[in-house]
């Protein structure tokens, strides 16, 4: 029943993996029956106890088996195999709920419709990076020599150009490359918070942020989010309360309510953070999905006190972990050091890759392409969502994200976990918020709002409340 | 004189870095001799200030130009456009001395003879990568999702059956991919450490990685290295007085030794750790390159308490950041929660790329002719460095290390200045000894032991002082 071929070149655990897969497909090991145990298996088929495990271990993760702690290998129920995710459980899930969605997000490959994903979807990102530049890698010799600790120099002077069209003044000098915003984050973190430091940040407002600041010890203040912006006199009163260190915002299509602070917001804020003296580390990772010009803290402050964050896996895909930091030339030097202590230096495949995307215009053309997308695509799923029954108000109006309230009486906690078990990733209101605004709310990707089994499933949930 | 074509396809801040790079080499702009302001320099040849900023940086970086504060740019000596070092320096430059003598191994390449490198040349590694592989990624689409967090299963595979060939019982699901050994170091001292805890460092060991416990509040305790490996009668001392948390030790062709641990040593290393409850992290980031099969604690332990750090840039080149780390089940998920909040996930490019060199065995068959230079090399390079005056005991036999002792009378401190002004970089003794044990000893990269500008620079130096 469960030979293998030793002389194949097939390795012996594909294998395996192979005939058990067969099996289970088959019927002929039918739901719930219990497998041999490692050792039987491994003796009966004349392989190692840890060929045997790694075939298991596939298969677990494939959702054909399941382990039962003392007891064994089981075959898992058919509804695991369809559409339901298959994300490593037990003792490798997350300790921490916050993180563990963060990860759920980040996997959302697993799922048939990650609406609570803040990814495009891997379709809309195939021509981000064309196998023409990758093909130029191993003849730019690139890979002989590590990426200068700082970024490379020609990729920090090709940031510095674009980040001055935005209408920032900067030198490539004070750029720093990173492996993506959250790296940036934590960079910032480490160099200048101390333990306790109060720290400012938009409520609702990024998840994995809230995370990390919390990991360095600081004590979070949050700042209500309104359609203009910040709610200045919600800052004005922390920030005389609290001593901020530092205020983190995401003025541009702002996570998760989609809206984007006006000038004279920005204005207020750099006005406040002056008067009581903190940092503002200014999130710009949906920037490029902006069709129009927009403003920016970074514009008004030509970088004195705002740090800017960018980001390229939004628009490349999340598997390209490369962002940076811009910021006043006299934190340059602290944050190299930090990066230092953080990972020794960055990845000079991805930096050689983003530089050939920014010099070729390839970066420009791809961005164009998936705001003509996303435009669309959000009215569209505006319009379905909308006929599902939640409710989606008008202050924001591009980017990815669509801040959806839920009719009175749906449970966002039981619409949440009912919909993963039929394979959809729902990013609930509660998460981004650390007073409990949130509740009520959805997060929506945009390019999935008008998936039918999203809004056939969130229809049906929203009637039967009603 | 800076004349420039405003209608060439060629950017105009690259035409002035020509103009002005031929006018400095022509000698018609004298070493010293001031450059026209920023503003003045923009408004005669007619472009922005931006692009006279941006091209004054390059000039700077190729070490042509010197900025002055307040003064302006002038031309800089000529001797620091030869073999001199072109690493930006001032504001730049790290504030640490171990930073940035780290940031200057990294960027080896400005140094005629990068002596004090932790790296191969760059000329070894031209195979390492082949395109064949990177043509592949584009097909692949592995860049239209994220790397799950924890790293690729089929990597984690891929690497659970290398370490499973050296002895270690390990399965996929007790590996987590990360950006290098560095990066490694510091998500394992962000999961077990408090500030404070007592952590046991090899003495002398690797200088980043004294930094980077620092830099988490770690209290050190150097333990010495001997050649069979770790003084266990030093070890039990400091773990009687200290109760560290941790040691940190790297078993097999030990940084900056050479030495690696023998199996009694290792032994007696853990029957210390199980004494005295401490966790053992053992660097691995060397391994790859021993000739002769190796002991490790990992092998020993069964990982049960110890964790084992492996990294791939020693062998694929600094530019791949790509390491992991093997840890007992338990404390995976720990280890994976820490990374979401230092760097969210991994590269998905790099992660691909060295599953592909794994699975196609070309990573066997390059890390077996790297070997097979190294053998020669170490010993061309031992002849010549102790004709040169070195003393370089016999207890290292592999590796890329040579742990050279300078004679009596030659100052390591002047010694290393006096290389940087001609382009060689010395790694001094006293960088890898937190107890000062390395006073008057060289770590000399086998690589480059026999060029002759280096043990010419050295006999001078030694027959000096005779």
């Amino acid at each position: 029943m469960f030979s293998v071929v030793r002389k194949s070149p097939i390795p012996l655990a594909d294998q395996l993996v192979e005939r058990v897969s067969e099996l289970i497909e088959s019927g002929r090991l039918p739901e719930g029956s219990r497998l041999p145990s490692v050792r039987q298996l491994a003796h009966r088929v004349g392989v190692s106890v840890y060929t045997v495990t790694s075939a298991f271990e596939r298969l677990s993760a494939k959702g054909l088996i399941d382990a039962r702690a003392g007891a064994g290998y089981f075959v898992a129920p058919a509804r695991n195999r369809a559409a339901a995710p298959r994300i490593e459980l037990g003792p490798l899930a997350s300790l921490d709920p916050i993180l563990g969605f963060a990860r759920q997000t980040l996997e959302q490959h697993h799922f048939a419709v990650p609406a609570g994903s803040g990814f495009l979807p891997g379709s809309w990102l195939t021509d981000a990076v064309p196998s023409s530049i990758l093909s130029k890698v191993a003849r730019s010799g690139v890979l002989l020599e590590s990426a200068p600790v700082q970024g490379d120099p020609g990729l920090r002077e090709l940031l510095a150009e674009r980040i001055r069209m935005a209408g920032v003044p900067i030198a490539a000098r004070c750029i720093v490359v990173t492996f993506g915003a959250s790296h940036a984050f934590d960079l910032i973190a480490r160099t200048l918070l101390k333990p306790n430091d109060s720290v400012l940040v938009d409520d609702p407002g990024y998840f994995v942020l809230h995370a990390q600041l919390r990991a360095h010890s600081a004590h979070l203040i949050p700042i209500p989010r309104i359609a203009e912006g910040t709610d200045l006199d919600a800052l004005e009163s922390a920030a005389r309360l609290h001593r901020p260190r530092m205020f983190v915002t995401q003025t541009v299509l702002h996570n998760p309510t989609g809206t984007s602070a006006t000038a004279a917001n920005c204005h207020g804020i750099l006005t406040l953070a002056e008067k009581y003296n903190f940092v503002v580390v200014e999130d710009h990772v949906y920037t490029d999905l902006a069709p129009r010009p927009v403003v920016s803290l970074a514009q008004i402050d030509e970088l004195k006190r705002v740090l800017y964050v960018g980001s390229f896996t939004k628009v490349l895909g999340p598997g390209m972990r490369i962002g940076f930091i811009a910021a006043p030339e006299a934190l340059v030097p602290q944050l190299v050091d930090s990066k230092i202590l953080a990972v020794l230096s960055g990845s000079a495949l991805d930096e050689f890759v983003l530089r050939e995307l920014l010099a070729s215009g390839k970066y420009r053309k791809h961005t164009e392409r998936l705001r003509d997308r996303l435009g669309p695509a959000r009215a569209t799923s505006i319009a379905a969502l909308r006929r599902a029954g939640l409710i989606i108000e008008q202050s924001a109006t591009d980017g990815i994200f669509l801040w959806c309230r839920l009719p009175t009486g749906v449970d966002p906690e039981r619409l949440c976990v009912d919909a993963r078990a039929i394979g959809i990733l729902l990013a609930k209101g509660t998460m981004f918020s650390i007073s409990g605004q949130g509740h009520g709310y959805l997060r929506i990707n945009a390019a999935y709002g008008d998936e039918p089994i999203l809004w056939r499933f969130l229809e049906s949930r929203c009637r039967a409340a009603a």
